[in-house]
């Protein structure tokens, strides 16, 4: 997580590095538009070129001849423990552990139910109060639930408020706004001193470094598929839950294919063995053979590499940023074992300051109140990309173009 | 929902039914195998001819071109919505009443706890011994969570258990196994009589025959999407909440899009106005794109003649039943008004037969223990159809060929 970076302070510089690129072929495996410079891949990843033929197979054979028979033959059934594996090991989980299906919240509630059933004896849930919303929102759904105490806390202050009455902690590992990576070894070391469990959610985590879940002993985690793990928009989320705690997992979300014999329609609810018991209602099916097919662009790459790879693009960010930018303030941390995959920039009017740079054609995105987010997505993005990036951030800057009205339009999504 | 049944005793009088059949122009809007006769569209929906080019262009213009941008520019936010409105239209809600999204448990666990928070003084939930697994496995759930206790009965008789501690009564509109039809007003009415709350599960009603939720006054209704709404495997499902209802639900499931400012990422919940508080994370795209285009097939057709079809081909199949295969028993109503789309046929070694069945191309299928199920979806169905599947049926028990070992190995998935 420490790896040094070469700084990159020129055009010249950047194309050297592409040059040298030993993740340059991976850009072949995405069908990103000419001439984008595609800085949202932490939003929704770019579509890889298998993905097209796969899901349109899946709609007009599978679905189409072979029709309800495809939970056989086509092996539908087994999807969400198969695709589970593929992000397994993109996370450090050792196959049958994670299991692929529903949403992040949906996950999320699974998980806070389950672990603070663990320990009913302790009466505290924590997040941060940084955390993204749908995070903080289920901690307040699942602690009124549960008759159960919630507080926020930065992730770095925890020990602060860890005591007998904590049963679980839920923190993000990278905070969606600052790019903040957090020490997730140190957290969930001292989450597990003060007797209590620890949920990782992963959504800016997976797929852009690595992550090792089995060694940091991390009692859930959940993510998202459609950030750095490029799934297609709304991809099936995941949930980790470690072999050590599935047979006691008493998870509240009891579908009907989590049960232990689900084809024999029994009228009460037997969790099944394993990882199978997170399994909910039937999958969406095209979205989940999209997702699958869109994990190949990871076969044979190192998460290292690719990490290494990251933390150059967002160093050359913060460096362009303290050479050429006044006035532009970078919240994301410096020290790359603490950054993220991203660069956060505090500037003035950030939403129509993001709504002139991708109309040239650099999409990142606008985080209330007053962020522009660039994310990098080492798969697909080269230095010279980035470099250029950067000097239309100082181009729209600098001619003020950004004061055209029509950035100031807020669009229903942002 | 009595239409007189005209009975068809012969494949000559199937054959004139056929030239009959005001709705026969419908098969062309999907693409069902020829030679299959295709009888478990009440479990999975053929495939609707648009759905393929609309998945297509999802997959690459939508994502590969527009990426994140789609959220607004391809409408992809207002999909739970346009998609739910769809659906509404066909189960009698009134716009605004209907989202889309999640999978049919995991709105039954919203919707019970909903309403079993609308009536806090009330500790006992209702649901039906015989219903589809899901709905006792969440009703369990939820009145575990909740405290509360839980009653099973059937459905008709629902009276003998209702009193001043019933919160509210889940139950399905249609038996899963016997396709037995309840009397949903009748219900409705004696539960609120009761001063409990109604929740309706139209998993295999809606699309199948019409149901007015609105003029029903039910208190919430989730169905799947996958069966007679033919939206493709594991499309998304849906949930009513009326709009007299909607302030003050209270639903346990808080995401970020269900906020009443999703975008302005406060950390305390606040839902959303409308039935945008039933949003929960994001949706899976593609598989509701596919869901949106299926359901054009709809387009222009009245539930009415569906509805009348339907009964002529169930009522087909239950003559053919009485006059020429003795030792088997329809378990299904034989009153039209108690009967939904489908027949089940109690047979013995039922799984051995159904697999014969394919075998020969009349694909139902076997539900535990002794169930051969076959249902009917009239937009691609024709009576000439039907009646050779019952020819099938006959030959396939009078010949025994279903004796034969390979149809006795037990698939995964049945």
């Amino acid at each position: 997580m420490s790896e040094p970076v070469v700084a990159i302070r020129s055009r010249v510089e950047a194309a050297q590095a592409d040059d040298a690129d030993p993740l340059a072929y991976l850009r072949a495996r995405f069908a990103v538009p000419d001439g984008l410079v595609y800085l949202d891949g932490n939003s929704l990843g770019a579509l890889p070129v298998g993905v097209g033929s796969t899901v349109a197979d899946s709609v007009a054979r599978e679905w189409g001849e072979d029709l309800i028979g495809s939970w056989n033959v086509n092996g539908w059934w087994t999807l969400p423990t198969r695709v589970g594996d593929r992000i397994g090991a993109l996370v450090g989980a050792a196959p049958g552990q994670v299991l692929c299906g529903d949403s992040t919240t949906v996950q999320l509630f699974q998980a806070m139910v389950a672990l603070a059933r663990l320990k009913p004896h302790r009466r505290v849930i924590v997040t941060d109060g940084a955390n993204f919303p749908t995070d903080q929102y289920v901690a307040e759904s699942v602690a009124r639930l549960l008759g159960l105490e919630l507080v926020r806390v930065r992730p770095d202050e925890v020990a602060s408020v860890l005591d007998a009455r904590t049963a679980l902690v839920s923190f993000s590992a990278v905070d969606y706004r600052t790019g903040e990576l957090w020490d997730l070894e140190n957290i969930t070391s001292t989450v597990h001193g003060a007797g209590a469990l620890m949920l990782w959610d992963l959504a800016h985590a997976a797929g852009a470094l690595p992550v090792d879940l089995d060694r940091l002993g991390a009692d859930a985690a959940v993510g998202c598929s459609y950030k750095y793990l490029n799934g297609g928009p709304g991809a099936p989320a995941w949930i980790y839950l470690p072999a050590r705690l599935q047979e006691v997992a008493d998870l509240p979300l009891t579908g009907w294919q989590g049960h232990v014999t689900p084809f024999e329609l029994d009228p009460t609810y037997s969790p099944a063995p394993g990882v199978e018991r997170a399994r909910i209602g039937t999958p969406p099916v095209l979205s989940m053979r999209a997702l699958d097919a869109s994990l190949d662009v990871f076969d044979g790459v190192a998460l290292t590499e690719l990490r290494a790879k990251s933390l150059r693009l967002s160093g050359l960010v913060i460096d362009y940023v303290d050479e050429h930018l006044s006035g532009v303030e970078v919240v994301t941390p410096r020290d790359p074992s603490r950054r993220g995959s991203q660069v956060s920039l505090r500037v003035a009017s950030a939403y129509e300051v993001t709504q002139a740079l991708i109309a040239r054609g650099v999409v990142g995105d606008f985080r209330a109140p007053d962020l522009v987010r660039l994310g990098f997505t080492p798969l697909y993005l080269s230095f010279v990309q980035v470099w250029d990036a950067m000097e239309t951030v100082s181009s729209v800057l600098a001619t003020g173009e950004w004061r055209d009205p029509r950035f100031a339009v807020r669009a229903a999504v942002t």
